[in-house]
C-alpha cells in the first residue's frame, strides 16, 4: 500500500533528478478569487508535468535486474511522457501504447524521449491484449498511471513540496486543489499533507460531465464516467477512481469541484497573463476551480496545482484569443 | 558605486520578497542549440520580470522619511511594474512616467499595482520635465531604470542565484547569456558571477538595429541606437549603455551576441513548448542567441536568463501560430 514511509523514500530517490517546481502566486488572482491562492507549478516539471515524479520513482524503485529489461505503460500522454523520460534517464527500453486519437505533442515527445510508441484504436483496438503480448515477449514490467503505490509515492513528493513552501509563505491551513482523473497525485498529496501539513485539505477538481470521483466521493462507492470523450481536458479523462486511489481520497479528501471547459480555458489564460505560466487544459481545472467557484470553497487560502503543460500551440492560442 | 557588497546587502533585504526564479532545462533545447542550456526563469519573478528585484533594492534601499513620500520612474513598462509593485507593497505612492505607445498590458498593470501613471508623448513630449515637477512637488524620489547602485545590486542577485543554482547542477564554467537594454541586470550579474563563479562569463544579448551595448563593447566608447522605434523587443530598446552600468560590462562581459525579432519569437515558441513558461520579445534574446548563434558561443553550457513574461495575448498567438 501506498504510504508517507514511501512517499519520503521516493523523494530521496527523485532528489537530484526530479525539480522542486515553485509556488507561485499573484495579486491579480487573488483579487478575482477573493481569497489567497498559490499555484503549485507542476507544468514546470521534467517531462511537463508531474508524471515524471511518479515514473521515476516506479523506474528507480524496480530490481536493477528487472528494470534492465525495460517497462511498459498505456496513456494517452503526460503518463507515456514521464514514463519514456524516466526510462532514457535510466538507460533502459520502454514501450509506450497510446490511443491514435492522443494530441500529436504528446505521442511526438514521447518518441523523442527514446520510448517505442504503439498506437491503438481507443474504440475497437485491445490495449490490454496488446500491452500483454509485448510485455510477455520482452519481459517488460508494467507501470500503471494511477493505481500503483511506487507511482502514487512519486506523485506524493508534490504534497511534500507544498507544506515546506507552504510553511515558508506562513500558510497553516488550506485547502488544496488538485485536477483529478485516477487519483494518482490527488492521493499521493493527500497522503503526504496528512503526515507534513495536516491543516490542509485536498479537494480533487474535474471536468464537467468527467466527475467520476466526485460523484463516487459523494455517493461512497466507485462510480463510472458516462463517456470517453468529450472534455478538452484529455489529461484527466479516466473512466473511474482507482482501486487503491479512492479509499485513500474517501479517508483524507473534501468533496469534489467540478468546472467547466471554458472555466479551465479562462484559468489557462489567467495563468498566461499573471504567472507567466503555460497550462494545459486538464492541468488547469484546480485553478479554475480557485478562481471561479468560491462558493464550493472554505478557506481563506487555496493551493491550487497546475500538474501539466503538454498543450498544443493552436488550442493555447484559441484559449488566449478567447480569454487572453 | 555598485559592488558585491551592495548586491549581497540587496538579496538580504530581498529574501521573503523576491522569488527564487526556478533554473529550467529540456533536452529538446540542448538539441537545437548542441550544448548545455539551461534557463533562468526570471519571467516568473513577481511582476513578471527582474525589474521587480531592482525596484525593491531601491525602495527598500532609502531612508525610510524619504521613502515615505514617494518614488518616481520613467518606463515602458517592466522597471514601471517593478517599482509599482515594490511601492505598493512598502505602503508608499509611486508616480510612474510611461510613454504612450507602452503595451497596454504594462501600462493597467502598473495602474493595477497602485501606481498614479502620466502618460507623455514619446515624440514630442518632455518627460524630463514632466517628472522634474512631479518631484519638485511632491519630493518624490526617482529611481532610475539602470544607472543607479541599488537598482544595478537588485538586478545582480539573479547572478548570486544563477552561481548557486548552477553549483547545484554541477556546472563549473559557462556562458550566461542576458538580455541587455540599459545593462542594469547584465551588469549586476557580471558583478555576482565576477565574485561568486569566476569560471562564468556574461553576454549581453540585444536585437538587431538596437545593439548599442554590443557595438560599445567592440569600439571601446558608447555608442547611440539610431533609432528609438522599430523592434517588437520593447522592454530593452534603450539608446545607450549607462554612465555606470558601461564600465562594468567593459571590465566584465564578453562580447554582444545580436539576434533578430524573427529569432526572438521563435525563442519564445520553444520556450513555450518546452518550459511551458511565457516569455516576452525582449525577454527572449538572450535564449535566442543560445539556440540559434552557436558560432557566437564558445562553452559547452550556457545559461540564458529569459528576463520578462510580460507579453500580449496577441503578440503571443502571433508567435505560436508561426512558429509553435
Amino acid at each position: 500500500m501506498a504510504s508517507i514511509e514511501m512517499i519520503v523514500a521516493a523523494r530521496a530517490r527523485l532528489r537530484g533528478h526530479a525539480r522542486r517546481t515553485p509556488l507561485l502566486s499573484s495579486p491579480f488572482l487573488n483579487e478575482i478569487a477573493r481569497r489567497h491562492v498559490f499555484v503549485k507549478a507542476e507544468c514546470l516539471q521534467h517531462s511537463g508535468s508531474f508524471k515524471f515524479r511518479g515514473g521515476w520513482s516506479a523506474v528507480s524503485g524496480l530490481d536493477p535486474t528487472v528494470r534492465a529489461k525495460g517497462v511498459i505503460a498505456f496513456s494517452s500522454g503526460n503518463h507515456a511522457q514521464g514514463v519514456a523520460l524516466a526510462a532514457k534517464l535510466h538507460g533502459i527500453p520502454s514501450v509506450i501504447i497510446m490511443p491514435s486519437d492522443a494530441p500529436a505533442l504528446k505521442i511526438d515527445n514521447t518518441r523523442a524521449f527514446g520510448a517505442e510508441v504503439v498506437l491503438y484504436d481507443r474504440a475497437n483496438g485491445d490495449r490490454d491484449a496488446i500491452g500483454a503480448r509485448f510485455s510477455a515477449e520482452r519481459g517488460l514490467t508494467l507501470i500503471r498511471p494511477f493505481d500503483e503505490p511506487l507511482v502514487i509515492a512519486g506523485q506524493g513528493t508534490t504534497g511534500l513540496e507544498i507544506a515546506e513552501q507552504a510553511e515558508e509563505e506562513g500558510v497553516k491551513s488550506a485547502e488544496v486543489l488538485v485536477p483529478c482523473g485516477g487519483g494518482g497525485l490527488t492521493s499521493g498529496i493527500a497522503l503526504a499533507l496528512e503526515a507534513s501539513a495536516p491543516g490542509f485539505t485536498v479537494r480533487p477538481c474535474e471536468p464537467k460531465d468527467f466527475d467520476d470521483t466526485t460523484r463516487s466521493l459523494s455517493s461512497g462507492r466507485i462510480e463510472r464516467n458516462a463517456a470517453m470523450t468529450g472534455t478538452i481536458c484529455d489529461a484527466i479523462m479516466t473512466p473511474e477512481p482507482g482501486m487503491i486511489t479512492f479509499p485513500i481520497l474517501q479517508r483524507l479528501a473534501g468533496a469534489g469541484i467540478v468546472v467547466t471547459d471554458d472555466e479551465a480555458l479562462r484559468a489557462m489564460a489567467l495563468a498566461f497573463k499573471r504567472l507567466k505560466i503555460v497550462v494545459e487544459p486538464g492541468g488547469a481545472v484546480a485553478l479554475a476551480a480557485a478562481l471561479f467557484h468560491g462558493e464550493a470553497l472554505e478557506s481563506d487560502t487555496v493551493i491550487a496545482v497546475t500538474s501539466g503543460g503538454n498543450v498544443e500551440a493552436d488550442i493555447f492560442a484559441a484559449a488566449l484569443e478567447k480569454y487572453g
